[in-house]
């Protein structure tokens, strides 16, 4: 049972992620800047930077693990997980498909989520134990669909270059058995698994701070996050992560992935 | 010069494909067709329908080239080129990153273009000698960047997956070449090309329809649209598309494509 009030300090934590972010979605200082990530990479750290003080002061005796500013109490009880800008690339190439992820761990295990699009408005909030809440303001509503087979499955992946090589002979057997692979997304594909649009998500060499958020919003909407094997996800996870709207896949998945 | 009225009926045009295509995005219809385009099909079909039967009625001596409904006409002087949904794979997965495409042909010579986004409400218009408009609700100005050099190119592509055999040689010097490479984005990635944030689009395998629009609202920015041989785009040509903000690329880029 999470509080309501660690439920309202992590939607304030993402909506300041928002405010350092959304001026400098499409500005000409990221015009200028033609690729270079450096200004995204400052926003980053100023939204961190930013949080973790707010979370400090509310709830001193947490942890917080973040991309930019490193660990601190990564053993307490409760520990905070934070990636204001995941997905650098749409960010920088004006695309709104990246997001600010605000994660909670409970003795390390993914218990509060939210993935947060600051330019469209659209907030996924998940809480273990509950339903995900989706404000939709594109549309949607926060629930996977029935999907038994990888055969009918729409699989979704940021990218074919994230896969190393040892990744790819199981990738490409998942790939091969899709039904359709869409490219791109970052966190905003597990959003759109979450609501029911897309089947498998699979990606490779994640971080701590690029899965913890994801796993409340996708198992509250039905859903399963895992890793290749079908393993939970804790803090000393492999970074290969497997994400599916319905539980049924997840058997024929896991021997695609890993060829056992 | 393109006359005003004509202007407005392209709008219109665009208006009309948005009112069919929005209440369907992330429908229910779209959870349960579970990655069935049928649905989606209908919607372009519909919306086409709905913009030659206006163009029909506002300009009768006009001809019309859809994907979804063939050719009327297509020998007129001035020559109506349609695509509702350009991007069926985005829409079918939730991403707001397909677009509906408005291009106007004048003897063969891609005159007025819309790139339209109607559930993010942005629009990119090109007017052959008039800098593009860009109705840009979530940010952004419609002008491409400067690049001098592939190397500091950032490249966009829709998928992997779209380039046939003979095509993948070229495409993979570019890619090689470019400073970095994000994926999706379909027209969209156009739109992106015209406000700066992305240098160079390649693709393959586009019909008319999928190219006609860009080339005013790109050209209108400051950047170029042509083959990979860096030829003008005419109805006949080949479907290999090149598109660069800043023309001094052109060169190098069509160089690293054919090897030439």
């Amino acid at each position: 049972m999470i509080r309501a009030d660690v439920i309202a300090a992590a939607e304030q934590a993402a909506d300041l992620a928002g405010a350092v972010i959304r001026p400098l979605f499409r500005s000409s200082l990221l015009v200028e800047a033609k690729g270079d990530a450096s200004p995204v990479t400052k926003a980053d750290r100023d939204a961190e930077a930013a949080i973790r003080a707010f979370l400090a002061d509310r709830f001193p005796d947490h942890g917080v693990i973040g991309e930019e500013h490193g660990e601190h109490r990564p053993d307490a009880e409760w520990v905070w997980v934070l990636d204001p800008i995941d997905g650098t690339r749409a960010f920088v190439t004006g695309r709104p498909l990246f997001g600010s992820l605000i994660g909670l761990l409970h003795r390390g295990v993914p218990v509060l989520g939210i993935i947060d699009q600051p330019v469209t408005g659209e907030r996924w909030l998940g809480v273990a134990g509950e339903r995900t809440r989706f404000r939709a303001p594109l549309g949607g509503q926060a629930a996977c669909r029935p999907c038994g087979r990888v055969g009918d499955a729409e699989l979704s992946c940021t990218s074919p270059d994230m896969f190393l090589p040892p990744d790819r002979p199981g990738f490409e057997r998942l790939r091969g058995a899709a039904r359709r692979v869409t490219w791109g997304g970052d966190c905003y594909a597990y959003g759109l698994l979450a609501i029911g649009l897309v089947d498998i998500v699979v990606d490779a060499t994640m971080k701590i701070w690029d899965w913890a958020a994801l796993v409340p919003v996708v198992e509250g909407a039905g859903g399963r996050v895992t890793g290749w094997r079908g393993e939970a996800l804790r803090p000393d996870a492999d970074g290969r992560v497997l994400a599916v709207g319905d539980a049924a896949l997840l058997p024929e998945a896991v021997r695609l992935l890993t060829d056992r």
